[in-house]
C-alpha cells in the first residue's frame, strides 16, 4: 500500500507508521504494513466515502501557509464531507507527494513533512480518526489527496436530493470568514503565519481560513434527531454549494440576504461566494423547530425552498432593494 | 466530492460522471453526485481499502505512455493490492490532478482526460470495479491517486504476516517482463507507444509493462482454497516485495534461481528487482500440492520459507556458484 524507495525513505514510513498508528479505532482490524488496509463494519452501517485533492499553489500555499496548517486543512476537507452526510469518521488515508527537501531536510529537525502531520494527527485525535494507509511519493510539486470513510446508520445518511419546497433553508457559523482571512493572507504575503505559534495567536479574521473545524457533531446531531431533509458542507461557496444541493433536490431556493451570518470582517460578497468555510448548509421541514445552537455552534435560518421553475435561476437573493438571481461564485481556491 | 470550477469544469465532471456510472455493482448505494459516496457491505464481510499515487515522471512519462495506457496501469496498481489480499473489488474512487491542456485541448475530440478514462474504465469493467467517486483539479504536474475497496470475508483475508519455516515459496505468471518493456521504452524514447493501437499491437514484451493485469481470480482462488499461509504483490520486484513478506512474518527465505520464471525478454536482475510485474507471491504449506495455475496463469515453485537467523540477509539467492545474500534492489520506477 505504501510503496518505497531506499533506505532513508523506509526511515521516513517506519516514523509515520509509528506516529499514526497511536490513535486506533474500533472499527479497524489492521492498518499500515499490508498491501491494504482491513475495516470492519458495524451490522446495520454503511460506509460514506470521501476524497480531496490539495495542490500547492492551488489549495494551499508553500510560503504562506505553516506546514500544520495545511495538514490540518487537508484533513478537514475530507472530515468536512464525512460531516454532510451526518456519518461518523473512522479512518484516513493520506497520499502525499513532496518534493525531496520537504521530506528530508538538511536538518533532521522541524522536516517539513513532520510538521504536517503535526497539524494532520491533532485533528485526526480530535475526532478519533485513525490514519491507517496511504502512499507517499517524491514529486517536483507538493500534493496531498486525503481518503475519509465514515459509518452511518443504514439509509440515515443526509443527502443533497432531499429539499422540498417549504422547507426551511439553515446554515451554521458563519460565512466569507475563510475568504476574508484569505484576502488578509495574500495581502500580508503570508508573513504573519510564518510559524505555527503566530498562526495560533493570530487574529480571529484568519482562524477560519487556517483552522477550519469540520462539523461533525452537528452532522450527526441533525441525522439522529432527522432533523434535515438535504444537506451539503460549504466548501466551494454559499452560491456554488446551495445550487448544487438544488440541483440534486430538484428545487429552487430564496434567501434573505438580512438573514445572512456573516463572518465579523468578511464582505457579503465573501459570504455569499467565498469557499471553504466548511459549515454545513442543511434544510428543515416547513414547521420543524429550528435549534439556535448544535454543539455549541449557532444555526441560523437563512431562507427557503421553492418549487423549480423552467428557465429561472435556482437561487435568488432577497433584500432590500428586491429579488436578484444569484449565479455561482466561481471560487477557485488560489487560481 | 469531486470539487469544481466553471462551466467547462462542470461539463467535463457530467461527462466523467455519466462514463463512470455505466458499470453499477450490488454493494453500491450511491455514485457520484453527493458529499460522499454510499456502500453497503454484505453481511461478515469486512473492507479492504488501498491508495496508489501515480505521478507524471515518475511512475509514467507524458510522451512516452499513451493516455489509455496510464488510465490502465493507474487502476492495475491499486486492483492488484486488492488481489493480494485475496479481496474482491467493489469501488473505485480517482483522484486526478491535470494541467489544462490535457483536460480541456483545442479540439474537444481525443482529450488526453477522455482516453486516459478509457483505459480506466476498460479495466473497470474487466473486474467488475465502478468508478464512484473522487476529485478532480488543475494541476501544472499530471496525477492521479486511485483508491480501491474490496470485500473480503471476516478474517480471510491474505496478509504478508502468515508465513512460517517450511513454507514454499510461489509466484504467479512471469518475472522482469515489465522492467524489460520499460527498458525498451525508454530506449525508444517512447515512440512506439503514441497511439493507443500501436500499444496493443506492439511486441509481447511491452504488454507486461503497458497492460499489466492484475491476478484478481488467483488471489479470490488462494484465499477460498485456503492454500496461501501468507501473499504479497510484486509491485516493487521480488527482492523488494518478498523482503516486506518476510519482515512481517519474521522469518528469512531461500530462493533458487534457476527456478525462477523469468520473462521471454529479461534478464535475472530484471527478475529479480524489476517492480512493477504485479504477479502474486505467496507462500504454501510444506505438504501441499501446489497448482501448475490459477485460473490460467502458471504457478512456479522458486523457493522456501527458513527461520529468521539474526545478522543474516533476509534472503539468499541459490545457483550454481552457491548461496549469495540478496539484496533489495531499490527500483525506482522512472527516477
Amino acid at each position: 500500500m505504501i510503496s518505497e524507495g531506499g533506505p532513508a525513505e523506509l526511515a521516513l514510513l517506519d516514523r509515520i507508521r509509528r506516529r499514526a498508528t497511536r490513535a486506533e479505532s474500533r472499527p479497524l482490524r489492521m492498518g499500515i504494513g499490508d498491501d491494504c488496509a482491513i475495516l470492519r463494519l458495524k451490522p446495520r452501517e454503511e460506509l460514506a466515502v470521501t476524497t480531496d485533492l490539495s495542490i500547492a499553489g492551488r489549495h494551499f500555499h508553500l510560503d504562506w501557509h505553516p506546514p500544520e496548517v495545511v495538514g490540518h486543512r487537508t484533513l478537514a476537507r475530507g472530515l468536512s464531507d464525512i460531516a454532510a452526510m451526518g456519518a461518523r469518521p473512522t479512518a484516513a488515508f493520506l497520499s502525499l507527494g513532496l518534493p525531496r527537501k520537504l521530506s528530508f531536510p538538511r536538518e533532521r529537525q522541524g522536516a517539513w513533512i513532520d510538521r504536517f502531520l503535526d497539524g494532520f494527527l491533532a485533528l485526526a485525535d480530535q475526532y478519533q480518526t485513525p490514519l491507517v494507509g496511504g502512499d507517499l511519493a517524491e514529486s517536483p510539486l507538493a500534493m496531498a489527496d486525503i481518503v475519509l470513510l465514515g459509518s452511518v446508520p443504514r439509509g440515515k445518511a443526509l443527502l443533497r436530493s432531499g429539499a422540498r419546497p417549504g422547507d426551511v433553508v439553515c446554515v451554521t457559523g458563519a460565512l466569507g470568514g475563510s475568504a476574508a482571512g484569505l484576502n488578509l493572507l495574500r495581502k500580508r504575503q503570508g508573513r504573519i503565519v510564518s510559524a505555527a505559534r503566530e498562526s495560533e495567536d493570530s487574529s480571529d479574521l484568519l482562524k477560519p481560513h487556517l483552522w477550519p473545524q469540520p462539523r461533525i457533531a452537528q452532522g450527526i446531531w441533525l441525522r439522529r434527531k432527522q432533523a434535515a431533509t438535504a444537506a451539503i458542507d460549504l466548501s466551494d461557496g454559499l452560491s456554488t454549494d446551495l445550487e448544487h444541493l438544488c440541483a440534486e433536490s430538484v428545487v429552487s431556493a430564496e434567501i434573505d440576504a438580512q438573514a445572512l451570518p456573516i463572518h465579523a470582517g468578511a464582505t457579503m460578497d465573501q459570504a455569499l461566494h467565498g469557499g471553504e468555510d466548511y459549515e454545513l448548509l442543511f434544510t428543515t421541514p416547513p414547521n420543524a423547530p429550528t435549534p439556535r445552537s448544535i454543539a455549541g455552534v449557532p444555526v441560523t435560518r437563512i431562507g427557503r425552498i421553492v418549487k423549480r421553475r423552467p428557465g429561472q435561476s435556482a437561487i435568488v437573493l432577497v433584500d432590500a432593494s428586491g429579488r436578484h438571481a444569484l449565479k455561482r461564485g466561481g471560487w477557485e481556491h488560489f487560481s
